[in-house]
């Protein structure tokens, strides 16, 4: 890997005020001109399409724009200003690969729609991050087509495409993506439609005498993708070119305002302690970690830390931390970074009740208020209170709990889709934008301080890649957890697969070893008192009762986790890539091989920046098997020597997570460090991974602040050319080196 | 049980064309204010509220309009006119029993929201046809409250409140019913959402550590019914007193044009063959059921008799039926009258499919159209094909298949509800109405010739009981079918737990049994060839592996049946009673018993007509409890006599239903015919049970056509006083006697 572009001015991290305003003017005349269409009855099947206003917004990029939108939509609210000068310094700028003339759009009272042209063979990915659907074409029963409904779920581990974050942003095998600008609860139908045009005299005879063979799916000779937006009489549509599925994945990014840049420590791990620790115990528990130098470098409070939950007060609850500077002053003496759990809902005895009550929706969640972050007001009062307890004490990062939604709960416990904000938000695009809103809402004060961060969040939707939080949930099913990893690379969005307690102690080895190879390296032990490596069962570990060999799995587990702290200084350049050419650090292989139609289906493999394959294994597994494509790969553990281009059966003798670097790269790997100090710095080893190993370029710099997007940053270029090799450091950043090299070895 | 109205003018089910039209001018000024309201950004969290306009429309009937409602509504579309005489003629007419100064409306972009009060402890039950649900209020976790999906399913059997019938029609434990006319897929929230006004300080302390915990519901001190309505920018809702909820139900019924008419034969026995058959095997074995004397009145035909299904071609496949006048004219020479399956989506080879597609949706279904029954052209084109096919060869029933939906499957077969209308319907709208609209349609022919017929619907909705449909389903769950069977009566509906295949001998007694007290005993053994009592296994069924000792299980199968033959003159009363005063034949304990509380979650046992309570049990039980309301109740099988108001456990020993017969009541019983003759004649047992029983009177009309709506009805009043007794016919009726009253007998 190389970055090609070093001297490009990053964007900054602007405030939300300075962000494009996009006026509209209403007239009388269009209102009633609009609802015209809307009131008249529509004749005749295929009447009523209108053609969009194209525009070119960006090299690769159009707005088509039909009808008239809705004024709340993501744009609306964008986190970061559109990543100009990155989409016009990418390499290629192909032509509109969609043709505007086969596009149908329909207005109703009900909404609007919109087909697309589809191709019978095409793949359809993103939607943002789902974890049991990969290939948004694919059903279970090998149908070819199907409705991805993008609500926003509690519960993402369904069929529907609900999800912890929908994005109406998809990619697409034949090289383009489309990003529909809503915020409302759309449907897509990904070929599974049939408009009147296209009915064919064919059909299969025969009598059938079961309900699956009647209600089948038909072959098709045509392929639509039919678009459904509710409550909107018009929408945006952005197109993005290819030529691949990985440049308008890019693009897509760098119109969100390019990928999120970490704090260092944030690559590092991060445990959550117990609901019920007060500071004492919270105190004993990091101090035995640090003892046993498990690393971690992120310590995360849960809601015991407030007087109440559920909905919560935003006061320390000083029964339990007596005094809450002294606990972060002695966390922090041991080095820990601290993030605190908090929701939105605002219970009645917070001081900040009686403020935000004029400035939240009209129904309370668990007798709390909803705040309107879409109100600068609600914004205010609700920091000026985080600030007080949280903020002013320098608190690194919070987690965002409960921002999701119950669409389909017969007993939904957040807001209902009819609440009444102050803002003119309606509750289903509040339901949208929530996780959003309340994350930019929560950055403001970091963004003051000119400070990174590096938070939690349970709800996202589109335009979110310059947002430094990582989504979590409360589902547990292992493969879905990693299908997550696989797919958080198709829409701007970050995933950990968090481990709490495990099955087996071979399941929390396959967890934690999935878990480092995501963003955030979470071990999320809120509901057991000693970690998950004294105990997996979360009964007996409740109750005191430690496993036999404990000391055998926390070494095991130790170095599980000291493999994440060797590829930090790996995963911090793919991050900064990230940032620059919106390239996902963490991604499917076919973003990576989009002409190679093995890997069309790979839902259980996933790309760890540029070289490194990861496979990861599931417990009760003892072999795997793991397509490569094509190309020289190599084993990271026996650094045996594979051809690519095949499937192969990975072993796991070892108990290692099967990992598969490209060959013709450099592989930076660090000496592991329990956790992240401001003066770090790696002892890193270069590994020449195959002959005529490409260049790679080092990110450097202070690892906190947002100066890096004033210019103080490095690059530290790793050459390597036969025996001879040279690491050259260049830029402004001045501060403490984070990488020595201390050796250079053949693979 | 006495008829008090005999001389009451009942309802004409008069043709489409003949219904009110509620005309509504739409301003340019109205359009702008109207949305205004929409695109202004409501300000604080509980303005916005605007009061109803409040007219009364009936005695007991209020309707509330709340902003501007939409045109395609159910009232829009009325199968028939409000029995204004029915509602005039009920005996009370209390006040108006819910405050509009305590509703708070709300419109925005998405829709539009009604809150109404509710009191802590009020059930409430209706929705439709729920097969899941019971007292709407009530969750599996114990929680009082929950969401009600309005959707329109093929996959009833759901805890989402999705059902073949959702109505927005709910009746109150506190004695009133509403009616919120829309046909948009609305939800309800019956007692789970707390406005901010209802906010309390209070809460529980404690941290929690499980999900189950978190997220449970909260008690509240005040309840509210939630209504949201999506797209409408206004809303009717029509409130229904008491005093109590039979009373509502009725008013219901009769604002819905008083409860349908079953011919005769249509409360018989229904058999529909194998799908594969042709004219030859069907007519063997109708002969073979009439030769083992099995009670059977309806014969239905499956998709076979069509050149193509799935979709459709409306012409009748020659290769399997070379002669379908024959084949009629051999089936009636046996006494059967013919029911023939059919779906609305016509296939391109269908004839009418030319003059269809300019007035149909724009998707097809299985590459069929979507004929738009809203519009008169397409009902006069789709009945043309359905005349030449069918009507015209006298055909006495259709079976309406497919016409519900899917809204929460990823792979939906009907049309999306993007769809367009040449109608101006979309295909939201046309999905909660699509089953009313053909059901409507194909009534059309039997008006015109002045017949009456008995129909299978799978789709309906609400102000639906002037319709002589039964719905049916695909589901299977025999407790969930019992649950169909107490809760059709909530909404004007009717419901037929039709029996297939069965897992054991047991499991189709205990089928049956339930079945023959449903408004239509319909076996339905599409895909299986020989009858299910001669093999209950599909598969062994259909390899002509018929059951050892099938003898015996055809005399047990033929006894309940002609179970239901001794039923009919009573069922045909209570049918009539449903016409003229709304009160549905088959109804919950709670209807009939509104102040026992014990009775509020029975969801298990049913009362058919007045007098007779039943218990249905299920395969594997032996016993089960039964809970008899307060009075004198008396065994069906043994009659001894019951003191009511405790639960009793019923036993199984003959492998009969268990049943229940009020004390103080006539049952007349019918000695069993195999199948009604338009000159059938009923030997009828009146049996006295208990002391001092009520008259009972007997409906007497020529049992097929429309004549009884200008007054060629009888009514045989029976009258027992001691030992004297009395039949006494009076009415304008001149055809065949229906009833001779052979015995009167203590029971």
């Amino acid at each position: 890997m190389t970055i090609s572009n070093s001297t490009r001015t990053p964007p900054s991290n602007c405030p939300r005020g300075a962000r494009s305003q996009r006026g509209r003017t209403v007239t009388l005349l269009s209102i009633a001109l609009a609802l015209g269409t809307a009131l008249l009855p529509v004749r005749g099947a295929e009447t009523g399409s209108s053609k969009p206003q194209v525009e070119q917004v960006a090299p690769g990029i159009w707005r088509l724009r039909f009808g008239s939108p809705e004024r709340f939509t993501p744009t609306h609210f964008r986190s970061a200003p559109v990543d100009t000068a990155g989409l016009e310094a990418m390499a290629t700028s192909p032509p509109m690969p969609l043709d505007p003339d086969r596009m149908v759009f329909r207005v109703s009272d009900r909404g609007c729609s919109l087909q697309l042209p589809m191709s019978p063979g095409e793949s359809i990915y993103g939607f943002g991050l789902h974890t049991e659907l990969f290939d948004l074409t694919q059903t279970k029963n090998g149908q070819t087509g199907r409705r991805v409904f993008l609500k926003p779920t509690d519960s993402p581990e369904n069929e529907l495409g609900e999800s912890h974050a929908p994005a109406p942003f998809y990619v697409s095998s034949q090289g383009y993506g489309v990003f529909v600008d809503t915020a409302r609860f759309a449907s897509f139908y990904t070929g599974d439609v049939t408009p009147v045009r296209d009915a064919a005299a064919t059909g299969e005879g025969g009598v059938q005498t079961s309900t699956s063979e009647l209600y089948r799916a038909r072959r098709q000779r045509v392929k639509t993708m039919l678009v459904d937006v509710p409550v909107a009489r018009g929408v945006d549509v952005y197109v993005f070119a290819g030529p691949t599925m990985l440049d308008a994945v890019e693009r897509y990014n760098l119109f969100s305002g390019g990928g999120a840049v970490p704090p260092l420590w944030g690559l590092g791990v991060q445990y959550r302690g117990y609901a019920r620790f007060g500071a004492a115990d919270t105190l004993a528990l990091a101090a035995r970690i640090r003892a046993e130098h498990i690393p971690c470098d992120v310590w995360g409070v849960e809601p015991g830390w407030q007087t109440r939950t559920y909905s919560s007060s935003f006061v320390w609850n000083t029964n339990q931390f007596p005094d809450p500077d002294a606990f972060l002053r002695q966390m922090r003496a041991m080095g820990y970074r601290m993030n605190f759990w908090e929701h939105a809902f605002t219970h009645p005895t917070s001081p900040m009740f009686k403020a935000l009550k004029a400035w939240s929706g009209n129904y309370l969640v668990w007798n709390g208020l909803v705040p309107d972050f879409a109100t600068p007001q609600a914004r205010r009062i609700f920091l000026k209170q985080n600030d007080a307890v949280l903020f002013n004490r320098q608190v690194e990062a919070v987690k965002l709990d409960e921002c999701d939604y119950q669409p389909e709960s017969p007993t939904p416990w957040s807001f209902p889709p009819a609440t009444a904000f102050p803002s003119g938000l309606d509750g289903e695009v509040m339901h949208s934008l929530f996780g959003l809103l309340y994350q930019q809402t929560m950055l403001e004060p970091y963004r003051k301080k000119g400070l990174r961060t590096w938070g939690l969040v349970r709800n996202s939707q589109a335009l979110a890649s310059s947002l430094p939080y990582v989504l979590y949930s409360d589902s547990y099913d292992a493969r879905c957890y990693v299908r997550g990893v696989v797919n958080e690379g198709f829409s701007g969005l970050l995933w950990t697969p968090e481990v709490r307690d495990a099955a087996s102690i071979e399941d929390l080895y396959r967890r934690l070893e999935t878990v480092v190879f995501s963003p955030d390296a979470v071990i999320n032990a809120w509901f057991i008192k000693n970690p998950p490596w004294d105990q997996v069962n979360r009964e007996e570990n409740n109750r005191g009762e430690l496993m036999p060999g404990r000391e055998a799995v926390t070494a095991a587990v130790r170095q599980v986790l000291q493999l994440r702290m060797r590829f930090i200084p790996y995963l911090y350049t793919a991050f900064d890539e990230y940032r620059l050419s919106g390239k996902p650090p963490i991604r499917a292989l076919v973003l990576d091989w989009p002409y190679d139609r093995k890997v069309r289906q790979i839902d259980d493999e996933f790309m760890f920046g540029d070289s490194v394959l990861v496979a990861p294994m599931f417990a009760g597994q003892t072999r795997r098997p793991v397509y490569l494509p094509p190309g020289d790969w190599y084993d990271f553990w026996t650094h045996a020597k594979i051809r690519g281009g095949a499937t192969l059966e990975a072993t796991n003798g070892a108990e290692q997570i099967p990992l598969f670097v490209k060959g013709g790269t450099l592989l930076p790997l660090a000496r592991p460090v329990e956790y992240i100090k401001p003066d770090t710095c790696f002892d890193v080893t270069v590994n020449r991974v195959g002959g005529h190993p490409a260049d790679f370029t080092l990110y450097e710099d202070d690892g906190v602040t947002a100066a890096y997007a004033k210019g103080a940053q490095n690059q530290v270029v790793l050459h390597a050319d036969g025996d001879r090799h040279s690491a050259v450091r260049h830029g402004d950043y001045r501060g403490p080196e984070r990488y020595k090299i201390t050796a250079w070895k053949p693979f």
